[in-house]
């Protein structure tokens, strides 16, 4: 099997930063009213057991998320690690291919297939892959931006 | 005192996220060779006993960072929570202006005042300001990225 020549994430770019948090108000509190950043929006996403909010981060966003069902793995990871960062996401522009160049490396996957995620199709790495930050990536079906 | 009509960090935006390791070298190679993201720049921290590599990711950049002192705040970090995310940086236009206006909102500063980083001004936030996370402010004194 050849090598491709673009691999990977070579071409992914930041799209937002994962913090994971007790309550959403109240971290929308801090980070809203106290910190100044900017709502753009707010979900729940009973399916995972999350509710979630995008802030404005310039190019980027800030995801807080906060966990609805005490079985959900955010919840867990709340319980095990407390408040903090939770991932990094990367925008791609084709997640399967990414999915199939990172599987050839051997990289260890959450999420083997992908699957529908608020603003596209999303895979979660491992931590493990990556010196304990679990990557996500995204294939995003549209804009999530007022520009 | 009125409140400022542009507050804190409303015109932030990510700089970068910054992911702490324990081997500098060990990292790279997965972040570059496995995962496909192109090194930037490296650099030797000494006097806050860190070394530290830049990798490209778009518009922002992953930062890496690896205590070489063993007293430093990053080596007890590494120690209390092992490898992961450390913390987020968000560029301002004016980094002074944004502590005035985060410090007569009480957050809780690390950096009471800016001190000089290797891409421009820098301060840290506490991570109690912000659940968990660690955030950096840069003012940049010049761009860091090859365009």
């Amino acid at each position: 099997m050849s090598i491709p020549e673009t691999v990977q994430l070579s071409n992914a770019q930041v799209d937002h930063v994962g913090i994971v948090v007790h309550d959403l108000d109240d971290a929308l509190a801090t980070y809203c009213d106290v910190l100044g950043f900017s709502l753009l929006e707010r979900h729940h996403a009973p399916d995972h057991g999350v509710e979630i909010a995008f802030l404005d981060a310039g190019r980027s966003t800030i995801e807080l998320l906060s966990p609805t069902d005490k079985e959900s793995g955010t919840a867990r990871f709340l319980a095990r690690r407390g408040e903090g960062s939770h991932h990094v996401c990367f925008a791609v522009p084709n997640i399967a291919q990414a999915l199939d160049e990172l599987r050839a490396q051997g990289v260890r996957l959450i999420d083997e297939t992908p699957r529908q995620g608020i603003h596209g199709l999303v895979a979660f790495l491992h931590p493990q892959a990556a010196h304990g930050v679990m990557i996500e990536l995204l294939q995003k079906d549209q804009p999530h931006r007022l520009e």
